[in-house]
């Protein structure tokens, strides 16, 4: 734990990083460098004003909230941390002694509630890539964790560093990709206990996004909070005004938040950075079968994992997590984009914004391959993290196999889905001249609107141009050798990252975060079991 | 014409099937097998209560209204048939002599309007499959009128009589599809001037469920009336209490109604029979290139095609439909399934439910083959029309290639779909038990819930069982030759042929039946060009 304590002082002495000198310099830098936005970028700023939808009568979101507090009061949680539990006591919960239980009272995780930001902004090291989080914007991050990775060439092997830095590239190459997610795939050919300071180096590096801390273990969320702050070029104080690293805090269903994860809240939220609260409640599985009851569940560990980050810092962002979603009951396996799954991520929202906090979810899918089944299950996962009002999405591009592949076809193809939504949220335009009362007086009965003023003042920007729908006859795509979506995704995939441009970073800043990783290496990284 | 004359003098002679002894009879032999539902039918009656997307304010909707009448005032349609030019002429339209341009006052439009009503039963002969059409509820129709049909063992070939038999049937296996929709792919090999005789005769006995006529000619409209009416085994006085046949009157957009469209409004609303006004408004082709402009046009065509209903007869049952979506601005071919589709959808419902009338929509996609972009273009149109209100859908199962091609292995993918839509639509449990707080008390932090009573209880049937997704491990699946979405449809569609039970029908109308149809046969069926 040596580390742990040189690096907390590190962080809280100024001349090592905080109001010195070569970070003003480097702010001045940012400042002139700031909202250059990347050329095209359409999909930057997402809002989604549709109505949304709900599947619980407002009777039935009461009774779920009732149920979620009844059981943190009666049951309680484990919580696997001594230090969460003192903390926990000494605002006001009930620890049971000799033990990891807690339970909360309803007053208490209510009064908790009360101080949760319902938006906030999360900030990248380029300013144009800050998201604004919670109300109707809609954030999608890439595919965070999978163990392995797959491309139609290369077919499906263990995570690398490789893949891992062409994932990232991709995701930087698309601003409807608006942050990283996680490792989009764990590489383990890095060394557990360095891999978080090459990974989150090369974030800084291969993008400017906001990107995400692993709670596995508090020297990693301190790591990483130090990599965002040189990366952004700032002092810890303006850091923890501006939220710019996030991490995902996932209870052990049923009931049971474990120490890094504990830790992380600890870390993360005492520094105003982002913590994302994400039971994962598989109904059948680590929850009641029905998906009520999984909702009233993972309700009541997203309130008492929400509620721990403010009895850490009041105020300080979090998000409301949802994953549930039903398994196989033939085999067990989990199931994804699923009716079922599409009402528990409408009820999450609908929960979500009782409490009025930002709600995340995922697109997900469980196909082993770019089949129909792979589009289904990610378009229907779409559908409700729309109409449910989902405002942070993981895993929104390149999640095969129930998230445990990451797919650079479907990375496209999620890419394309994702344009999209974007496109069918996009205001219509209703003025006098699209209209068209006057073009279809030019036309008149029997015309046709080809080749008139009216379609070729517009045509070229009319309509979405998708990057893998193939509209061509059957005739020309017979000729073409018959692609299908896989076949042009594949392509597509490896293209786009002929086009990828490293973004501009200040020297400086590279020189100090490349100091940082050799010396954190030096001493070891952190410690792991192998 | 004689024939034409002749039907008509038959359905108006009592002695000739309208409440004599023999219908009688057969009356009560369809009332004792009334409401015989198929074993396991679970879609039957759809409901969707979602509250419904909007893509126009109250004011642009507003705007849109007024923009269609001032099309329909100021420039008109052309209408190519002097009966119907007369029939307007007397119901107060400004028809100029010597042309076919027909101009209608907006107070005669909304006063016509006013007539349509808002809800009706479409009636099958089986009256377990009638439809309540309107309100909210959701009727899915078999694709139709693909001249091409396909599966992957015989390719792509020419519609033909064997696999409209096998589509027609396969219609009949699954309850999700509420009505056949028209001939689910065209069979060539049978002359048109008797293919409606033998399609609609088949449609009578491999299945027990509404079907359509097409505006072909006023004598094929004639016949389809007589033989829906057979196969209800009614009399024409009950048939025109209870409309028991659709027809589907697509504009030629721009602005115009051709003459089998305006004759079949005639014969089908003068009956009592369902009229689908449909026109085929494609943003830059047939109509302005803008999407909010193709909405206009759509809807000042619809409402020409709905009042002509109310001139022919007030009350008659008809549907507004919308079918406009853009085109691919490269090639001119038509898209479905975009985000500009989905905008189309959603207006076309606000704009039916301002006139308070039932809405049709359709299941698309422009896919060539059962891949990704045919699932997501499909998921999308899903999303659109059940966010955006449609009440009846026509081609939800089948439709490929742009309506092209109907695909058996798309029919299976797209009643798996549809399945998903009804089971997202099905209520929530929210009781006590589905809250499962007794459930998760049981099972305990760090327990899980395998095997628990409240789990075995429900497993069999919590979650809905997909017909098509693999859910198995990437291992598993690698074993069994890692099959993809359209190697499942292959295989199901042909297994599920193998299960098709022909629908009971009463002998003596199979014999009226045959015996119209051998007449009809006889007097050489309606004239063609061929």
């Amino acid at each position: 734990m040596g580390d742990v304590i040189k690096l907390e002082n590190h962080l809280e002495q100024p001349e090592n990083g905080a109001d010195d000198t070569p970070v003003e310099r480097r702010r001045q830098n940012v400042a002139r460098s700031a909202r250059r936005a990347p050329p095209n970028a359409k999909y930057l700023d997402l809002v989604n004003t549709t109505a949304k939808s709900a599947v619980l009568s407002e009777d039935a979101l009461e009774a779920v909230h009732q149920a979620s507090l009844t059981i943190l009061e009666e049951i309680g949680m484990d919580i696997i941390l001594p230090e969460a539990r003192e903390r926990m006591r000494a605002a006001g919960a009930d620890v049971t002694p000799g033990t990891d239980r807690v339970r909360f009272d309803r007053g208490l995780i209510m009064a908790l509630m009360a101080h949760v930001p319902s938006t906030f902004t999360m900030h990248a090291r380029n300013p144009v890539r800050n998201v604004e989080i919670g109300g109707d914007n809609l954030v999608f991050a890439q595919i965070a964790s999978a163990p392995f990775v797959a491309d139609r060439d290369g077919g499906r092997r263990a995570g690398n560093q490789e893949d891992f830095r062409k994932l990232v590239k991709l995701a930087q190459c698309y601003d409807i990709i608006h942050t990283t997610g996680g490792y989009p795939v764990e590489p383990v050919d890095i060394h557990a206990s360095i891999r978080h300071l090459d990974c989150l180096s090369d974030m800084v590096k291969l993008t400017d996004k906001v990107f995400h801390v692993y709670s596995l273990g508090r020297q990693r969320n301190l790591d990483g909070i130090e990599i965002a702050r040189i990366g952004r070029g700032i002092s810890m104080e303006q850091m923890e005004r501006e939220p710019s690293l996030f991490t995902i805090v996932n209870t052990s269903s049923p009931l049971r938040l474990d120490g890094p994860m504990l830790q992380g809240i600890i870390e993360m939220s005492a520094r105003n950075q982002v913590v994302v609260v994400t039971p994962f409640t598989l109904a059948g599985a680590m929850a009641p079968v029905t998906i009520a009851g999984a909702i009233v569940q993972q309700n009541a560990e997203a309130l008492a994992g929400i509620a721990f980050t403010q009895m850490v810092r009041k105020g300080a962002p979090v998000m409301y997590g949802g994953f549930t979603s039903n398994i196989d009951m033939k085999t067990g396996a989990p199931a994804f984009g699923t009716p079922e799954y599409m009402k528990a991520v409408i009820a999450g929202g609908q929960l979500a914004r009782k409490y009025n906090i930002p709600y995340r979810t995922s697109n997900t899918n469980a196909s082993n391959t770019l089949d129909a089944q792979a589009a289904y299950e990610s378009a229907f996962s779409l559908w409700a993290l729309t109409q449910g009002g989902g405002n942070f999405i993981m895993h929104s591009a390149g999640w095969s196999e129930g998230g445990l592949t990451a797919s650079f076809e479907k990375f496209i193809l999620d890419v394309d889905m994702l344009q999209m939504v974007a496109e069918y949220l996009t205001p219509l335009d209703v003025g006098t001249d699209a209209l068209g009362i006057e073009a279809v007086r030019d036309v008149g009965p029997g015309g046709h609107f080809f080749g008139t003023p009216h379609t070729l003042a517009r045509y070229e920007t009319a309509f979405y141009s998708p990057i893998l729908s193939d509209w061509r006859n059957f005739e020309a795509w017979t000729e073409a050798g018959r692609p299908t979506t896989y076949d042009h995704a594949n392509r597509v995939f490896k293209e786009k990252l002929d086009t990828y441009e490293k973004p501009p970073l200040d020297p400086d800043i590279e020189d100090e975060l490349d100091a940082f990783v050799a010396r954190r290496k030096e001493e070891g990284g952190v410690p792991t079991d192998s």
